[in-house]
């Protein structure tokens, strides 16, 4: 792994910072040397767990508060070199049974911390971290930055929303947004103990609980799987990278796999579980974007980024984690 | 104008009944029969003037809420045929200087007002008034359904992001939505008070006033300017036929005219004021989205509107209105 040595001593706050990217992120920062503030709302059902930053719990600093709150955003804002905009709820189905708490937890607070960026500490690079979904289901593969635009449900609207403010930000008030659209994404840390969102990572648990996984269908959809590392490395090498700013990124795998094949490779991982194909349920059916196949050429010239673990090596060590600190998890 | 037989008998709801576009609307719906409620907010600064509805008082029934009011939108949308969304702010400054104020206006109501109907009335036609704006700068005109989207403004992306919740919702609530992408609109009811949306109106003040008009630059961006009874007339269509629940329409005119052009039809219609040019203030250039020219062939193969009013017609009418009522509007 590449040194990094722009982090050193820089001043680095991550919203969501006790959640599975945000805490992964966090640990790799504080390695580099820098000098890192969490922030996290610890809402509910997300995925915040103090464990997350259980071994570097003494080295960063931990702020909870609304990322909304504009009492405690303009005072954490300051002074921060970098800032990773990760504190956001990723639940496809729950933004369409209440889109209120969409519009609530994703949007409104994210309006008010650009503010306080605004206001505080314009000077900021500011990485966004969108999603994939924003495209929606992808008539003409691959997935390029400059695919149209056609989110598929409220939650992924809201990201589509949030993005563009931020490069508007950018724009009109000098702020230094980047954006990550991030697909699929495993490893340790993620919040183990509901499917609504990283399914991939639920999957785990139920393979390690020895239990059936259903798999939707045929399970032939393409997918592809980062492994959390990879994800912290392009993060990382987006808030060092001056010609970044501005710019919005698909982020991708060339190792593709079925669902039902991810499904055999946790279960071999594992070493336990079992799987059943059944029905597609109604509501998961008419948000499914089918095959997810994404040109990151973008990405790669303009930091180098590639991916760098195999989906095997990645989920026998999320395997491993998982097993080690289980109950911390679920 | 044709009879639009329909709308006799029809519940027809209006947000943002007491302003430009939902009074003139209104009137219309009136003359044709239809059972109309007039939702408003009344919210300080936009467009909402009792006056504008002084004609049709005894024939309407008004409701003053909040649009994101739940109760009040709750109970108010039950029975109704048809919902004509038209209650939002419109500027484009504003959202700038002020984020937290779009988002709290026309971001949060709308997603509650779509709750409202999803739960009390999901069968009612929906046809929200968006924005061509959503396209922002376009760089290969002329400007259709499917041209890319690019909002340079908050309030643009707001516009955008609630376009798509009705979509969402009609997909998967059932909503029966319909959204027309509208640009510059002129004609009377307009609010005169200030010049931060609907420039085109508050320059017949100006005219009207015997006031020297400043015109940014040299003036050469082409306009498109929709009389607002042609307006109505669209929304009349797309309120009536089933086919075009789920759609987008792009809106324009053929006859385009540069701004200075317009500026000086509006002082021969009054018959007063003269203009000066003068440098782009910074603010106003940032969020300049240039020529505007719009192929609304999808709109008049689905309905077959075309605008019917001529821009120096539209102008001599607005210009006579707000001569005997000049008193009502400033």
């Amino acid at each position: 792994m590449k040194g990094h040595k722009f982090y050193a001593k820089r001043n680095v706050l991550i919203t969501g910072g006790l959640g599975f990217l945000g805490s992964n992120l966090a640990a790799r920062l504080v390695e580099l040397g820098a000098s890192v503030t969490l922030y996290d709302g610890l809402i509910a059902d997300l995925g915040a767990n103090f464990f997350n930053i259980e071994a570097i719990k003494d080295r960063v600093k931990v702020v909870i508060a609304d990322i909304g709150d504009r009492s405690a955003m303009d005072h954490h804002v300051r002074n921060q070199d970098i800032i990773f905009n990760i504190g956001m709820h990723s639940c496809h189905l729950d933004s369409m049974k209440d889109p209120v708490f969409d519009i609530q937890t994703n949007v409104v607070p994210q309006i008010n911390f650009l503010e306080s960026l605004r206001y505080r500490n314009p000077e900021a690079k500011v990485i966004y971290v969108g999603t994939r979904a924003q495209y929606g289901r992808v008539e003409n593969p691959p997935i390029t930055e400059t695919a149209p635009l056609n989110p598929m449900d409220i939650y992924s609207v809201s990201k589509q929303a949030v993005e563009w403010y931020h490069m508007l930000y950018g724009k009109i008030c000098g702020l230094r947004p980047t954006s990550l659209r991030l697909g699929n994404t495993y490893g340790p840390r993620h919040q183990m103990r509901h499917a609504k969102y990283g399914v991939q990572n639920y999957l785990m648990r139920l393979a390690l609980d020895n239990k059936q996984i259903e798999v939707f269908g045929d399970g032939s959809q393409k997918r592809e799987l980062i492994y959390v590392d990879d994800v912290v490395e392009c993060l990382l090498l987006l808030g060092e990278k001056e010609h970044c700013v501005g710019e919005v990124y698909a982020i991708g795998t060339n190792e593709r796999v079925t669902f039902v094949e991810l499904v055999k490779e946790i279960i071999k991982a594992c070493g336990s579980g079992s799987f059943v194909h059944v029905p597609w349920p109604e509501d998961r059916k008419i948000i499914e974007v089918g095959d997810v196949v994404t040109d990151y050429s973008k990405l790669t010239a303009h930091t180098k980024w590639t991916p760098s673990t195999r989906l095997s090596e990645g989920l026998r060590i999320t395997a491993e984690y998982y097993r080690q600190y289980k109950k911390h998890y679920w």
